[in-house]
């Protein structure tokens, strides 16, 4: 890639990114567009809906900007939960190490790759230069100057280390900090058993009622059992859906009653008869569905505490004697609970995990044919051999640099984007009982997807397409990342700006939900009431940032010029987010930032891939003596890992004893405790089997069937 | 090697065999050996000592035999513990897995391994005949017969696997029982902190007291705080030493007044005044050193609670906010404390264990050149080239057959005997506090130290010297490894016969012991009182045996002929081991069968190597359809070593909530108890602070500075 393709691609995205700003900061002022761009404000109605028409609202302002940035901590933490913050602190954390990534390289390092001479340059023609020779490629080979890229590795190393360690402290803090300040919440008193093993002739509940009233007398103050209630779920829902065509139909059917509309009418009249039919089979069987809900009692139930020591106790200790019966773990909040998948046994548990590792190991090897294939788009010459009648469309100058500079990369962008709900789908069958729980596990997925799929089919595709034998020669790995990787530097400079500042400028323009909240404004009269407040897809925006992350941090020494462009990313990112947090997403349930351990593990891994790579090109660049002096370097790394596992993970995992006592005390004289412990008991109820589901429709005439019957 | 040599080292070592059976059956009859052949039951004063001579005991018996067959495993349980049933288990699973194997072995593949005839061989000359020619080298390529051997593959592996589920279940199931019977012991109470804080002005008995009566006010019953004090039991030995010898001297001097000793007398008073001096200096540095005692508390205490359930629960939940203080883990028994290593700090403990890695690693690489040199020996044309010399004395048949059969292993035996001492050193220093961690630990060591040192270096040298090469190219490992462990069958069925066998019997005839106590019965006049009587030294028997079940699995397809020699070796350590815990070693502590997990992992390991061998040899055979069968065999051996980890480790690691409270209200009503808790609060002292370590030299006349002060 030359540098005036880069530069067309800068400027189509910063054009775009230009267009989307002035776009949202005027279309959000329209009261119409609330529900798209502040749907939380609007749910939570903290907006006045201001009718009257100024000229203020057709110009663009940058006042969002303004909100978004003085927004405090504290603010964020009461808005979006630590979860949020984490969120934001990822931005900074990234802020703060590409700063002195792009002090040192910009500054120290670029100026080095460009005076080398190692690729024939034509000075003249500086548009025309390839961007290779502002990279480590350009350094003549067993050259001096080397030594400072082998310091920058060091110097980085140590840095990134120091903030990582910082970082991690401060979130474990403030996880604590968050957890003493929390009033008594449901999931901190419970736990969910699994594997309950029963005797003949009595049931799950009398099963757990004696073994926790045996060995948990001082503690136990409640169970609900978990059922199979998929079926039930499903067959409500389809009944509510009739019920509520039935109910329009029929209101219509009132207001209508002329002569005019008798041949539609009789139409009408047929489609009711059949709707109500339909309805009463339903009901039917819901009416069978909840009879026989007892015998479909699944061995796994939700157990509650007085204290939060008492669950915590019932946690971490073994109950059972046979581990794979009594399996406990900590409850997640009720509004978090997955519940139809509740998988029964153990073992099915077991093979289940086994089948979804297979299934994403499959996922991520039929990707790489498709990637290898775009990755083809930036060899035009490939292109031209593939498709012959291209040639002539190919040789316009702007269609060649846009093929080369924009399509791959959003080719790759859009099939990218249906990777994180797949793996969501494939986490929530690994039985995980949380909706955080199958995030988490996604967001870990799509990372490593995202790393093995862009990064390593990249960088290896043009030099070995079958990766897997690759991995099977350790001892060649450097060499040939360190031959691969500032090959494709060009490609991934281009990716930053089009991938990364697309994908961030179109979060704030929420392109899709705006055409999306198009007809429904047209068409329905009538605005419904339930609006949806999503909380942010985590699964999806994480793995997009962290790359970006592993892209900085891996291409520091090779090829410094894409620091500057991933600042820009990082600092629109963190604006944007900011303003979606405050205006957008709201929070469905807290993990208490249970993601950071994910971001700290690509951090590390991105630093040993760097020093890795910075082993082979020392030692392709005839300084043998650096390669080797390299190696402690990933060692070391590696060792600060270990310690940081130890130091902070076991935090970010659960709480200590102390802790948990601390706060179970402070509560032991609270007058609402009485009141809580109460609601505990119905807290983990079965939205199927819980009337507050449907407290939301009171405002229509339920149909009676719709109640659910006390089990 | 050829069929004579083999019948030679059988021979010889039949012989030997029957020479120690023979002689052990004697001596163990002179009342002068019982306290080298049953120093157990001399300490248990079990023994009636006849004085009288018979003719009875000049004959040789196999009184023995019967006795060690005889014993049930109940007494065997109560004579050696857990420990020792799961020892003598390790030789009846494995006897049961090699039963199977050789049925198969010998029965089916040997016939069809012979009959082939792909090595070019002289049917007239049996003794002459290679043993290669019984291996399954000599099966035609491409033959329809390998298909058996691939049945013999997953028939075998399936019969070890439910064997290995099958004796899992009743280890667990026994060590369940055996914590249910126990009476209370002090480990069962008391837990290990490490990691203690300190608030300035403040000690660290105050801090724990603190800590406990606050966070675990109901179970909390006492705490010791470990003191350095590995220089005051250095002083008090060598202090002890010099008491005993000038009290000799003094007796002496009594005794022998008399004028014909007068110039003799001069320099015994001489000597007599030089060591009374020592003392008195000696116990100077004590008196300095105990008075300095209270400032060298290490931040480490053990701590006891009133019931086992409160000790698990403190074990078991991160106590203090910072998961790298108030560390836990379960105590081990008082007997059982290594006193001399209490690493104070949490980084401390770390980095040891991380240098301990490197030394072991380093170990294990130096020790290879020595094996690869031994190696040699196997091969007479190497040996000559190397030692021109000896090309004479090598032509004599006799020489070359006892060189090739029986020297190699021998001084691979004897090197290998120094090995688990230094394992033992090694894991002392990586922080373990009790003897039986460090043993198990060691073992672990020495298991993956003789397999990796005698099986891969033995099959790897004679094709790829520099074995790290090999494991960088992991496709490459099946063939390598089917090319070079077949051809070392003949090496290792010699190691069998000779390593094997002879350490066994050898086990039985205490050689070196009772070579000891010949001058000691000589020349000291008064026998001394304290007997020691020893426990199994864990790390080195259990590594020998299971390095011939990894043997033996590994070469249950390729040489079957190893087979029936690995039968006579467990037949004759099952009953030989049973006899030693009879009469010669005592239990000094009780792990409840943790080592189990060692063997269950070498077995897995086994087995999936034979796997990977197989997936080889079939290649080699020309029969990749078989190889490519092969490949699901490990794949579903190592899920089944999954589930087992699941199943059983927790029980082997610790013992279920269940368990505990059940015990604990067993006790509850104990009038015992009361007598036991006090008891407990002293339990944990260090002996060297302990007045009961001089009470075994009561009879003596103490000096009263060797009574510990109160502190």
């Amino acid at each position: 890639m030359i540098l005036s393709a880069l530069l067309t691609s800068v400027g189509i995205n910063l054009g775009l990114c230009f267009l989307f700003f002035t776009l949202y900061s005027i279309l959000r002022k329209q009261p119409g567009n609330l529900r798209v761009y502040a749907p939380r404000l609007v749910a939570e109605r903290k907006l006045k809906q201001k009718a009257e028409f100024n000229l203020e609202r057709l110009l663009p302002s940058a006042g969002w900007v303004k909100r978004a940035w003085q927004q405090s901590e504290e603010d964020l933490l009461e808005n979006s939960g630590l979860d949020g913050v984490v969120f934001i602190r990822v931005f900074t954390f990234s802020l703060k190490v590409f700063t002195i990534a792009a002090l040192i390289g910009v500054f120290i390092l670029l100026p080095i790759n460009f005076l080398g001479n190692q690729l024939v340059i034509d000075f003249s023609d500086l548009p025309n230069k390839s961007l290779d020779s502002f990279s480590i490629s350009n350094v003549n080979n067993g050259s001096k100057r080397l030594w400072i890229h082998f310091c920058a590795a060091y110097v980085f190393t140590g840095a990134v280390c120091y903030l990582l360690y910082h970082e991690n402290k401060v979130i474990t803090l403030k996880r604590i900090a968050c957890f003493y300040a929390s009033r008594p919440q449901a999931h901190q008193f419970t736990i969910l058993v699994r594997g309950i093993p029963v005797q003949a002739g009595s049931s799950f509940s009398e099963s757990i009622e004696q073994f926790f009233t045996e060995y948990h007398p001082l503690t136990y103050l409640s169970h609900t059992v978990v059922r199979q209630t998929s079926k039930l779920q499903q067959l409500m829902n389809t009944a509510e859906k009739l019920y509520g065509t039935v109910d329009q139909l029929k209101s219509e059917e009132r207001t209508s009653q002329g002569p005019q509309r008798l041949g539609l009418f009789g139409n009408k009249d047929r489609h009711l008869r059949t709707l109500e039919k339909k309805l009463e089979v339903t009901e039917d069987s819901m009416r069978t569905e909840q009879s026989s809900l007892n015998k479909k009692d699944v061995p796994a139930a939700f157990v509650s505490f007085t204290s939060r020591y008492g669950a915590a106790t019932a946690t971490h200790i073994q109950q059972g004697v046979n581990p794979t019966e009594w399996v406990t773990e900590q409850a997640p909040e009720p509004d978090d609970v997955y519940w139809p998948f509740f998988s029964a046994s153990y073992i099915r548990i077991w093979i289940c995990k086994l089948v979804v590792y297979v299934a994403s190991a499959v996922l991520t090897v039929l990707f790489l044919l498709f990637v290898v294939i775009v990755q083809g788009l930036t060899h035009l010459e490939q292109l031209e051999s593939y498709f012959p009648f291209l040639k002539s469309i190919l040789t316009i100058a702007f269609v060649s640099q846009v093929i080369t500079g924009y399509l791959p990369s959003l080719i790759l962008q859009l099939f990218l984007s249906f990777i994180p709900p797949i793996m969501k789908i494939l986490s929530s069958i690994q039985g995980y009982i949380s909706m955080s729980e199958i995030q988490k596990s996604a967001c870990n997925k799509v990372v490593w997807f995202t790393i093995w799929n862009i990064f390593f089919a990249n960088v290896l595709s043009g030099t070995a397409l079958i990766q897997v034998n690759v991995f099977l020669e350790p001892k060649k790995i450097p060499t040939l990342l360190a031959e691969g990787v500032p090959a494709q530097a060009s490609f991934f400079i281009s990716y930053v700006v089009t991938s990364g500042w697309t994908s961030v400028s179109s979060e704030l323009f929420q392109l899709v939900n705006l055409i999306w909240s198009l007809p429904r404004r047209v068409f329905s009269k009538k605005v419904a009431d339930d609006l949806k407040v999503s909380s942010i897809p985590y699964e999806s925006e994480v793995p997009r940032i962290l790359f970006f992350v592993v892209l900085g941090i891996t291409y520091f020494i090779l090829a410094p010029l894409i620091l500057p462009f991933l600042l820009v990313y990082f600092c629109m990112g963190y604006l944007i987010f900011r303003n979606q947090l405050l205006n957008v997403y709201a929070p469905k349930y807290e993990t208490g930032g249970k993601y950071w351990s994910i971001v700290h593990n690509s951090t590390i891994f991105s630093l040993v891939l760097m020093q890795i790579i910075a082993i082979g090109i020392f030692g392709l660049k005839d300084l043998p003596l650096a390669s080797s002096l390299v190696i402690p370097l990933p060692i070391l790394t590696l060792l600060f890992n270990d310690y940081c596992r130890k130091r902070f993970l076991p935090i970010l995992k659960g709480y200590a004893a102390e802790c948990l006592i601390k706060k179970d005390r402070e509560e032991q004289n609270d007058p609402r405790m009485t009141e809580f412990l109460e609601n505990l008991t119905v807290a983990y109820q079965d939205p199927a089997l819980k009337p507050s589901q449907y407290s939301r429709n009171t405002d229509r005439q339920t149909s009676p069937l719709l109640q659910p019957t006390e089990i």
